[in-house]
């Protein structure tokens, strides 16, 4: 008798990093287990500590990390951790990045910038991640820039069943912020029943962070209600520059959708005083206290990203989580 | 002693493939140079033999080579030309792609869908190439895709020059065939002074090849020039289908502009019939005879490939080719 | 609680290209299953597109290709087929080709030539495979080109024993067509009971492809049945010239054995022609009804396959398939 | 139906190379299985020729190996034996090194010096070991070197739980032989009661080998029984003239205790005429009959590589073997 | 004429991250060129942008930067710097980071531990390093932990030759902190004229950062000018424990020598308060001048950096400047 | 001014290994310059030291060594020197293998056996050589193991000028002393005017080293000079057997010719008493004077080796040595 036999066994688990507790919490809690103890806690140069305070060993790994400010922070929190679990003989390591860290610097808008994202996807692979999961994407293409599967999920029906209930009856057009995003507009429009598209025009000075000029329409919005979609909302200013260029093209209504709520200053602001009725977003970042405001609604992505870890590790479909469109 | 001294030389060899003889001279014209002499013949059973007729130990190599159909062979030579080069001791080894294979594939549009896009850049690293020069990708995130610089030129200013000087005092619209070319619009109507934009929308079925259902116009067409521009032109239905669509919505004339000539059938007699005043492209693919008709325009890639090749030889700037957008 | 626990299960899935669906469905049949859904065709230049109808996530897949001619392309369907399972989340991908791509430019024969067969090696690990099956290799050095497992199965016994069947009485005589084949040969000799070798000597210009030049036999053949072995039949024309040296040699009868028909044109026609007894081969290629003749016989390889790939489902062991010296 | 489902099992094989047969055997009965059956020679030239006699395949395999003179053929035969399995489709591969070759060669000490160390890490790693198992790296650091799990095991509470017990109601004092382990030696004394720390200084030319020159004791050892500690006892020059010194100083007995007894020639006549009380090692490497002697006690490492053996396989903890600190 | 042939030239290039300009001048400046220009800047939500404002083609560029809090930050910038040079096909990369991020995690001291030095020695590769200089690495195996050449350049004799001057005739020891640094001390000694070496014999709480108790020292220190050595000087709390220790052990003088001056909060009060004479450090982090103190000397680590740059990119030796020992 | 240039020049270094100095020493004296200074030596355990006396810094430097007895400490000895090279920023390595470790075993000849020949390969490869460079390789297929260039060189054409002088009238016949090296045989008798061929066809029990059962030739060989061909004389069993069964077949004479004198135990004896006429081989390994007989004949290898370097280091041709057939 020359070797020892036993059944296989698999078993889940959920880490999470520092920046996004209550997001962290939920999935666990729709996946009906706890998160695994962790110690981490920062040195006084910045350096990060992190160690299970349980062994996982053999085990499928969910490495759950948020990406607010400050973001490098947490990404280096979130590669220390997947390091940390490749070194103790995890089974199957996927780092779950709802909000894909540098997802806007996917490629080289002038000559000698960085591919930022795809640095990114190599630090997730280096660090030890065997696979991606990852909410709305900036650009689908950033799939494939991870050597691996990537679960890439989306947020949009989540978002636009909210807004259907909400506009019942109304004549809707959906409106692109910019000439970037005519094509997820579409996507929305379809959802939303074939309803017109539009976009503004405008122009940006690439070398300047965060600012944006807004100027005119193309497409029909005069006594419509505007679904003004987006994939993330930093400053805000684009937005709601968009807002008030709709405002004066004679918009009846304008409500706006992203799913990743970045709010650097002074989103929260802007959005609030940009005559918008609604701003509809989701928590794959973290949103404080004080930039929330009387309109702003926020959807719970938690139930999203547990429906998916489960399909993950009962080797089901995240596919079929999106009508074969996932 | 022991140590031997020479001084270093370094030495372009420009070589390319079978698919596109006429491209290749022309750039080997431009750089005062001749093409490497190649062996190259197919089996019986499809599989190509490659050999160079010189030593390339030492050299700068740009392997140059087109993908018209039948595509696979075309792509199979070059990565076995790369192949040969790396295990003949080349310094440096360049493929240059003015079309980039399966560029389309780009992204999971749908579950379980490859992202052949970075397959192709994967396996040109694995055969050898250092680098990569193409031309116009369909989407500039690909350059993520290849682990390693890529020189991504842009015959936008070549083809926006030669609109311009045909166009003049007329009053233009720059037109995106779908949603997913707004933004490159965008950059054509900069160049071309700043005209308005618009876009046709359509919906296509992924899942079935080489089909598209045009639609309705977005913006303003009515009695105006309209510039009709895409990346490729393969069968030619989506563009045939938005001339229709722009002149039905009352523009006075429609110019086609495309990088890529891929001119499936039918595109050739769609064009033609199309009602467009001028279809113009470039020759990054070889365009038969069979399949000219009188409204084409055909400009040679081949000088800003030429010039390309020399600043990366001379470690010179290829952004500066382009006012330091490349 | 802080971990979900599973049994796990291992699920077999068969899935193939596009160039041979009769080995194909043979395979499975042996098996006892089907062949997984895909969705596979072809845009008009050349670009191929693959996509499963059902999740492979978790799934130990076996990828099963053919490469008649137009071998590229055969080739390059299975390359995007691994991608696409890949990133699907495939927990295991086995590369079946039963006539390995390029197994021919095993060398370099001469100076600056590529080593095609290891750079398709490297193709399927790029691409995904983590293992590769195939049959009787053109050398077995070719194993060693891929980083990883290769199952390498080997239809001597199949074609061997058949022909034992067939010959029962006759005095035998193992022929190698050229000097390097005289090793399998003798292999072949061995399992004929120990039959005596000889070979054809013939010279070969490399430059030109599928020529070939008979000469003289070196081995006694006079009054003899010969079985003429080759590992493939391209053209034809090497085993067509054996023959004809053969019987000018006194052979009172010659009969061809192969693995893999490639019978370019106009392989069919010259071995039907030969004068030999009757042509043995195995269907790792699809032979089209016009290419069958009279003398022909061909073997099925899929319960050979379909055992092996059992095996290496169930933890077996390929090796025990032939005596231990798989 | 087209996948066909099996439930998972994982079965555990031990391998051995040919170093440490008794060590193996040892191991083996702990974990109540025998060792794989092997196939192991030289040729003639040196070259090792190894196969297993049953199949690996989907096995979850330790290979284990020694490292005493001569090294470099015990470790190719443990790559060898690592390529093997690798490519017989062994399910994971663990490399059991007790002793690290090369672990003295963790840096450069001087410049253009290898970092032999990290080459044998990716060694490891380039024939097939997914994972290392190592007992007392002569740095910890050596675990960084190697892109994957490393059980690092600690011989020092087996070493110091023996020593405690002889030496119940003595004063101790632990001791380095020089300054590069002080470091360890304040680790032994938490285990050994918190007893005092005194250290060796001496001075070593590192161009030659295996020479040492012992100087002088700093800390207090006059009249205590000195724990003299090493991780490894080559010629035992150093570990002696400690002996020596601390005799000088005052010592009243002194104690060896090391890890690995290499015991190089003339080590075993060096310690045995040393003056030590007693000299304690394990038997990670072989110690032969006449490398013996009677101060000699060699506590066997087998007990606690099974045990780690088992946590790795059944997915337990092997921190937990040693108070959270492995 | 097939080929176009040049001279070979090669041209240096420094480029400095935003850490530490004041360094970046003094090593420009001390090699007689300047900085290459960088655009650098923070989005709002953390994320860098960066681009050089000048081609890097051909280069051979050092990427310098400086690791003091908020240490992540500055090290992603260097990371992303190190991507957009790759990407512009600068032609060699050498990444100088003078303090090493991460370097006291160099090891697994508990079971599940990342390791985090050698996962940025990883990330500095991935992002496009070819080389890595540093000064004064934690642990010299470090050096290890990076797959190719690591400059590993030493600031003892600077700071020993300084301190040698300022103490002459005066009767010194060495001292380290702790027992982790005994062998350092050992080098000092040596270049101190063979001083005698003490300890201070300390426990810490592995998992409470930056949190030290000192004890007891070991070694004569009695009326002695004692040199308490370290690497790196964080909080301060053990060296400024160790300054009371040694003093009560009645030192007559401390003079602190470090090379990297972290001085996080309260290093700088603690060591001025301390009661040592001098505390000596380098400049590989930039020290703000509400952190200095009367007793600090700063020494310039500028031309020690200038120097080995330089005999990096001229083919020279950087061991020679250590006489033999780098 | 913020770049500094200089002229590149390139240098050219040999370092050798300690197996066969009077070989490393040949081919210095003929390239004219001096082998690099080394430092070399065995710890007690086996374990071996290596450095560099010189900066080899932006050297092109080719690493020789032979692979005699006991070949693992000359591999190991290679590799660690490659590693030394390549941490010492040498510009490019090339590891030069006159006779390739582990070429016999290029193939699984039974099923769980490793690719010896393909690790050896990829074991050059992670010590950091860039390119190898091999004399006669038993199979042309290991250049294929080697991702990147491989010089390889022939001695054929070096003994058979010999041969050709020392046979002249004769009538020669080209003898493979198995059925595994016809094709070479062939080779051998192109250059030798077009000798017919023969060979020997013995059985060998592969499990068995070194041994081997020659039985009977196939071929005309009687009245004959029969010039018996290998690439290696190991124990000389086959060779010595195959002039037995020569002589008795009625050859008149026997010439025994092969690259690679492994000559282990009792070859030469063997070889001496084997009745054959001379023994003609090359000094690709070392022949120690108690191994050289009368009739042996040793043609010196250096002047193609260096030949062969200053090609590849003045980007010259290899394939130029040998008619274009390299």
């Amino acid at each position: 008798m020359n070797e020892i036999t036993q059944h296989s066994e698999k078993k889940l688990v959920l880490a999470a990093g520092r920046a996004h507790p209550e997001l962290a919490a939920q999935v666990a809690e729709e996946l009906g287990t706890e998160l695994l103890p962790m110690s981490a806690y920062d040195f006084a140069n910045g350096e990060i500590y992190v160690r299970s305070g349980e062994s996982v060993r053999g085990k499928d790994i969910f490495v759950m990390q948020s990406h607010p400010a400050p973001l490098n922070n947490h990404l280096m929190e979130q590669l220390l951790m997947l390091d940390s679990f490749k070194r103790a003989s995890a089974k199957r390591i996927t780092a779950i990045s709802p909000f894909y860290p540098y997802a806007r610097q996917d490629k080289k808008g002038r000559g000698r910038e960085p591919i930022s994202a795809r640095l990114v996807a190599d630090m997730y692979r280096t660090a030890g991640a065997d696979r991606i999961m990852s909410v709305d994407l900036h650009t689908a293409q950033i799939q494939g820039f991870f050597d691996g599967p990537v679960d890439h999920l989306f947020a949009v029906p989540l978002l636009s069943d909210y807004i259907r209930t909400k506009t019942e009856g109304e004549d809707l057009t959906v409106v692109s912020p910019d000439t970037g995003r005519v094509r997820v507009a579409e996507q929305w429009a379809e959802r939303l029943g074939g309803a017109p598209l539009a976009f503004v025009h405008k122009s940006r000075d690439l070398t300047v962070p965060n600012q944006a000029v807004s100027k005119q329409v193309v497409g029909q919005v005069e006594g419509r209600t505007c679904v003004l979609i987006d994939d993330m909302i930093d400053t805000g200013g684009t937005i709601a520059g968009a807002v008030r260029v709709l405002k004066e093209a004679g918009a009846k209504d304008v409500i706006i959708a992203a799913t990743h709520a970045v709010f650097s200053d002074p989103a929260a602001q802007r959005l609030a005083e940009s005559g918008a009725r609604e701003v509809v977003v989701t928590n794959t970042l973290p949103i404080p206290e004080e930039k929330r405001f009387d309109s702003l609604t926020v959807l719970s992505i938690a139930p999203l990203l547990a429906r998916a870890i489960r399909e993950v590790f009962e080797d089901g479909s995240v596919t079929s989580l999106f009508d074969g469109n996932a």
